[in-house]
């Protein structure tokens, strides 16, 4: 069962906003067995739309269509969706309804614009909004699915939970497919590849291996596709299991997590507390890690430390330290994750100190120089990293470099 | 002057990653008057790239494609490229020397997988990558030019900016487009749409406006197309004008930048400081805030507090506040703002505790449930908030209703 998305809308094709959208859904949709074969954005326009729609027609049994349901009269999906099936527009009793007790729900005077978003093309079922005022829309068409819905995230992420996802399943015969990822740190895609190489030649025809490099980790994700459940999956367990035994030292997980989720769970499982001293990331680390559901076992907090009155009353940084060395050296971070031990009373901390740029940087300590620390009461190790020009890159590859080295001292540690 | 961008690799049509190159990519390609007529992803599929290659050529003169030119075995877009314009593939020796000095650099032995990566087709000019090994390749066929790059963002963000942006721009022609971005905080969009009805009905045909709704905000986007870049300028300009003046009142920026950028630049023009104390937030607010370049004049700092014991001991939320009200409290959010002032000596302060969920939930306080305060030494604001049940979504929307509140206290205290 193949399916296709397309976006609707000029501010992804101006990259004013980034498609998350169409990375939620494929996963969603692979969860229960369809592949998404493309996703397009095209524009606000109404023979641009008419063409993607044919397009994805041909070669998808399935076509999602996001955005394009606001008010304004930029808005043109329904009436295009319309056109292309050669139908007219009727007002939903639901839709309307929904619209006006949303509208009453917020004490705010309901105008015409709000009242014509209860107009739909007629031959479409309405799948109700439960966040906001544009409805959803499924077709079935010619012996394919079509499924309109709003591109605010939160609003299609409820339809496709509790409408659009459940209604496939219960209709469509799906075939299985079933994606096994091993989270590898510390080692390039090219020897990774090189030391499995074998094992990548003998995997049977309907299992893919695929490389997912990011700065510092790789992701190997096994893909199997077919009808038989049981044989896939025992089949994919198999060489999880060979490229694991051959390449244990670099595994940080075997399922698809980012590298904090797997410090998080392992820390979690050994009863270990973590806090952390953040200047130059700005709590971005922080943030990867309280995102996860259930952070907060092992995740205390910390401090972000700006500013030099900061790290030194927040964490105990020696003025002097501050003064001789400055904020960028291995002695404020060592004193940093020393200080984020003692001051939040976690098991371990991480410390990170750096010029992220563009601006801040010297002849002796350019912009991209990193100091990080990670620390238990047992041990502490301290590393300084080069990274580039760019602020948002140097924070992220910080936070990478950062986690890594955490997970390396956890790991050393659990020996 | 019209492109495409198309992104091939199953990781984003299963979900795994998301596509933030085509967004960044567009931006930059509007910026020098390049138009991004649709966006597409596919798989690592030899007739789907065909396929798309062909599709692409026919809609625009100018075709991007990322991803896919990794050294190991799923990555097949150079020798399908060279089998679209029907050439052979050739050893190229920048690249080959490129990919020599990077393993002399890294001191690891260079395998026979890495030497192919300095195979191209023999009809490409190469484009040097200086922080990778997969060569760009650059394409003149028939007119239009086809320009390949790897996925990996930093590697192609570099080429972008150091080799394609440049040539581009000298060897085109190229259109002029304006985009003019104003900031709404606080206002629905069709309550906005509905206030400068008549400005929008008056705009001439060269001039498109957008409405780009976020939770809390709305952005409106006016764009001019054409060659008179004078004429384009003074009328976008007469529109904006127009605009402001209109709906002034829930006007933030008036220009393309999202609210925490917006308060960093009015904090920084009247000499304000900012701290923090985010417990459910986790750190996202301070994120979106150093995320910026020049954030430090404005940004000190701050905890996360995840903890009872941190909100005690680094706030000073007093342990009775906590027992008696609870850690999701107005009482508690009140401290914490309070205690980001005393201790963190800023001007202002944002503390944000609640309940981002999946677990913690109770009857009375369920998963959704946040606290938010903002303070000067003068005022200060607290407000409970009741959002739904997504961690991710709880975490977005706290952060930006505590800068919707932010906004508005510093925009009132100013007048």
């Amino acid at each position: 069962m193949l399916a296709e998305i397309i976006t609707i809308g000029d501010e992804i094709l101006i990259g004013q906003i980034i498609d998350t959208n169409s990375a939620w859904m494929a996963r969603e949709l692979n969860n229960i067995g369809i592949r998404v074969k493309q996703i397009s954005s095209v524009s606000d326009d109404r023979q641009h739309i008419l063409t993607s729609l044919a397009e994805a027609g041909k070669r998808a049994d399935i076509i999602f269509i996001t955005g394009g349901l606001g008010p304004t009269k930029d808005d043109i999906t329904k009436k295009t969706i319309a056109e292309y099936f050669g139908v007219n527009m009727v007002e939903n009793k639901d839709a309307l309804n929904n619209v006006v007790n949303i509208f009453a729900k917020y004490n705010r005077p309901l105008l015409e614009v709000n009242r014509l978003q209860a107009q739909v093309p007629e031959n479409c079922e309405v799948i109700l909004n439960k966040n906001g005022t544009a409805p959803g829309m499924w077709f079935n068409v010619d012996g394919k699915i079509y499924i309109s819905m709003p591109g605010v995230p939160h609003e299609m992420m409820y339809m496709m939970e509790e409408d659009v996802l459940p209604k496939l399943k219960s209709t469509l015969k799906l075939p299985f497919i079933i994606h096994k990822t091993i989270l590898t740190v510390g080692e390039g895609e090219s020897f990774l590849a090189e030391r499995i190489a074998d094992i990548e030649d003998s995997l049977p025809l309907f299992i893919k291996l695929a490389y997912l490099p990011k700065p510092g980790q790789v992701r190997l994700r096994l893909s199997g596709y077919g009808d038989d459940k049981n044989l896939i999956s025992a089949r994919l367990n198999e060489f999880v299991a060979k490229i694991v035994e051959r390449v244990g030292d670099v595994v940080a997980a075997q399922e698809d997590i980012p590298i904090e989720k797997a410090i998080l769970n392992f820390m979690a499982a050994n009863g270990l507390t973590l806090s952390v001293a953040e200047s130059c990331t700005g709590g971005y680390i922080s943030h990867l890690f309280t995102q996860h559901p259930g952070s907060s076992k092992v995740f205390f907090g910390g401090a972000i430390s700006y500013s030099y009155e900061l790290k030194e009353s927040i964490l105990g940084v020696k003025g002097t330290t501050l003064l001789t060395y400055g904020a960028v050296s291995e002695e404020t971070a060592t004193e940093m994750a020393q200080g984020a031990l003692l001051k939040f009373k976690s098991d371990y901390a991480i410390a990170v100190t750096g010029i992220a740029g563009p601006d801040g940087g010297t002849a002796e300590k350019p912009v991209g120089t990193v100091w990080i620390a990670v620390a238990s009461s047992k041990e502490l190790v301290v590393r300084k990293f080069t990274f580039g020009s760019k602020r948002q890159q140097n924070i992220e590859r910080s936070a990478t470099a950062a986690l890594g080295m955490l997970n390396n001292l956890l790991r050393e540690q659990g020996k």
